[in-house]
C-alpha cells in the first residue's frame, strides 16, 4: 500500500497567477497526491483539492526575510506552517524563490546532523540531465559542507529520479585534483577518502556538460547559482539565434518548417517544467521550488517530486549516506555511533 | 605612420601542429606585422618570416611552472625571453595556456601599480561579444582585485576591440549591491564609488549573456572560468543536439540542408577564432593566448590583436585609468601623485 502524501502548495508567484498553480494542483491531485493549496480562494477556481484561504503574498516582497517574519498570513508562510507542524509532508512554492527558501530556513528545522541546506535542480541537458547543487542557497561554504552536499545529491538522484549509484562530480577549473580554490580541493581529498559510500568521480569543468560523465555536479551556492544562470542565458540566446536564423529567409523559414517536428524532440528534452524545479535539501521537511514561468505541468512535476521525496525517504536516505561516509556534523555523528553501540 | 610591430609567436602547443601557426603567422605577416615565429623550423615550411630553430615543446608538460624554469631551450620560453628582453613587443603562445602563463608570468613583470594579472577573453555571443575576465589567471582574489580587471578589462575593450566607453559589469547571482560572495559586494561599491572613470552598470547574472548589456564582465578567475567553460559546454551541447535532430529523419535532414546558408552566418558570429583567444593583461608586456584548436586564422587573429594592443598602447591606456580612478597599488599610486604634482 502506498502511503498518503500531502503537500501544501502555495498558490501565489507564479508568473502566470495563482490558477494556473491550482490546475497544476488538480493533475497532482488526479494522481493521488493530497494536495492543500494556500492562495487567494476566489482566483482558484474548482480544482478538487483543499483550499486554504490565504489571499495575502509575499512574492514580491523586497526583503523576503523580513515579509516572512512580520507577514504570518501570507500564503507561503501559512503553508510551510502546515508542512512544519506536520498537517502536510512537504512544501511546493509558488514561483519565487526569494520566499519560499526565507520561509523554509526561518520555520524548517535543519535535518540531523547537516551543516547547510543547499538548492538542488534537475538540469535538462538533452540525453545527459545531471543535478546541481548548490544552486544558491549558500554564498560561502566550507569544504565538509561540499562533502554533505555531493551525499546529498546522490541520494536525491538515487531515491527521487531513479538512478542507480549516481556518479558525483565536484565543478571545478581543472580534472586534476589539485585544480580550483583551496575548499574545492579539500572536498577532493575528502571525497576520495571515502571509497565504497560514495561513486566519486573526481573533478569536471564546464566543458562536461552535456558529456553524461556525472549525474551529480557540487559546487558552493554561488558558483553553482553564477553557472546555472550562464546556462541558462547561453542556451536562451543560441536557441533565439537559431530561430533568427530560421527567420532570415524563404529558403530557412522552410528549412525551419521542416525541422520544427525533429527540434520539438529536443524542446521536450530540455524542457525544465518536466523535473519540477529546484529542491531545498537538507532540512528536516523538503521543500520544492519551481520556476515562477512554469504552467500547469510544471507545478504538477514540482507536486510530484516533492511526494516522491516524502515517500522514498529521501531525507532518511541522505542522513544514512552521510552516517556511512563518517560525513555527519560531529556532534550528530557521535550520537550517531552511540546508538549503533547500544545496538550491538 | 604606424609603428612597426613584432610580435613573437611559439608555434609548439597547437592541435595542428606547428605549420598551422606558422601559416597564422604568415597570414599576419601579409597585413604589416612583423612575426618571429619560435618552433621546429624543419616543420614550419616557408611561412615568410623570421624562423627562431626551437623544437622544444613544454606544451603538454604536466607541471608548466616547473618546466618552464628546467627547460630555458624550450619555443615558449625562448619566445617570452625575446619579448621580456625587448626583441619583440608581444607574445602569442602555441596553444598551451599553462606553459604560455607559467613562462609570462615568470618573465614578464608585473605593470606598474597592478594587483595581479588577469586573463581576459573575449566570449562571441551572437549579436553581443564581451570581455569577459578573470577567465582563470587567479583562483582567489580581493575586492581591490575585482575593481582593477574592471578598468583593464575596460581599457583592452576600449583600445583593441574599439568599443567607445565600455559598459563594465560584475557577474554575480543577483542585480542587487548585496548579492554574492563578501568580495563581489565590496568591490561593487568600490566601483560605484568611481563614477566618471568607468562607465560601471552593477552586477549581471549568467542570464544576461547575449542579452547586450555589458562589454566588460568581471569575476574572480575559479567563477570567470567556471562560467566560460560552462558556456562552452552548453553551446556545444545544444548546436549538437540541434544537428542530430537535423539528421533524425529524411524531412528534418531536407529542413537542415536548407537552414545551412542562415546558421552559416550564426556560426561565423560565434566563432572563437575571430578575437584571438585569451589576452593576459597587467604585465608589462602583452600575451596572447589562442585556443589549442586554433587554425591558421585563429593564430592570425591572434598575433592581429597583441599588434593592435602594442600599437595602441593598451598598458599605458590602462594606467591611466587605473590611476584616474584612484585604483593603483599604493605605493604606485603614492608616486603618480607626486608626479603630477611635480608637473603642476
Amino acid at each position: 500500500m502506498v502511503e498518503q502524501v500531502t503537500v501544501a502548495v502555495d498558490a501565489n508567484g507564479a508568473d502566470l497567477g495563482p490558477a494556473e498553480v491550482a490546475r497544476g494542483a488538480a493533475l497532482a491531485a488526479e494522481r493521488g497526491i493530497r494536495v492543500v493549496l494556500f492562495g487567494p480562494a476566489a482566483e482558484l477556481g474548482d480544482a478538487g483539492v483543499e483550499v486554504v484561504d490565504a489571499p495575502v503574498s509575499i512574492a514580491k516582497a523586497p526583503d523576503p526575510a523580513r515579509a516572512v517574519r512580520s507577514t504570518p498570513e501570507a500564503s507561503i508562510v501559512q503553508a510551510v506552517e502546515a508542512v512544519a507542524s506536520g498537517r502536510a509532508d512537504a512544501l511546493v512554492s509558488g514561483g519565487s524563490t526569494g520566499a519560499a527558501l526565507a520561509a523554509s530556513l526561518f520555520r524548517f528545522k535543519r535535518a540531523r546532523g547537516i551543516h547547510r541546506p543547499a538548492l538542488a535542480i534537475v538540469v535538462p541537458v538533452p540525453g545527459a540531465p545531471f543535478l546541481l547543487l548548490d544552486a544558491g542557497a549558500n554564498v560561502a561554504v566550507r569544504p565538509e559542507h561540499l562533502v554533505q552536499f555531493a551525499h546529498m545529491g546522490a541520494a536525491f538522484m538515487e531515491v527521487v529520479m531513479g538512478v542507480e549509484r549516481p556518479r558525483v562530480a565536484l565543478l571545478s577549473t581543472g580534472e586534476e585534483p589539485s585544480k580550483g580554490p583551496e575548499d574545492v580541493v579539500a572536498a577532493h581529498e575528502a571525497l576520495i577518502e571515502s571509497p565504497g559510500a560514495i561513486d566519486f568521480v573526481g573533478n569536471v569543468e564546464g566543458f562536461a556538460i552535456g558529456k553524461g560523465v556525472a549525474d551529480v555536479l557540487v559546487a558552493d551556492g554561488f558558483t553553482g547559482n553564477v553557472a546555472l544562470k550562464v546556462m541558462e542565458g547561453t542556451s536562451d540566446v543560441l536557441l533565439r539565434s537559431v530561430r533568427a536564423a530560421a527567420m532570415s529567409s524563404t529558403r530557412s523559414k522552410l528549412g525551419g518548417l521542416l525541422l520544427r517536428p525533429a527540434l520539438r524532440g529536443l524542446r521536450d528534452q530540455i524542457d525544465p517544467e518536466a523535473h519540477g524545479g529546484a529542491v531545498l535539501l537538507g532540512l528536516r521537511q523538503l521543500g520544492v521550488v519551481p520556476h515562477g514561468s512554469f504552467g500547469a505541468r510544471g507545478f504538477a512535476s514540482a507536486i510530484e517530486v516533492a511526494a516522491r521525496g516524502v515517500r522514498e525517504d529521501v531525507l532518511g536516505r541522505t542522513h544514512e549516506r552521510l552516517a556511512a561516509a563518517g560525513a555527519l556534523r560531529r556532534a550528530e555523528a557521535s550520537a550517531a555511533a552511540g546508538t549503533v553501540t547500544d545496538q550491538s
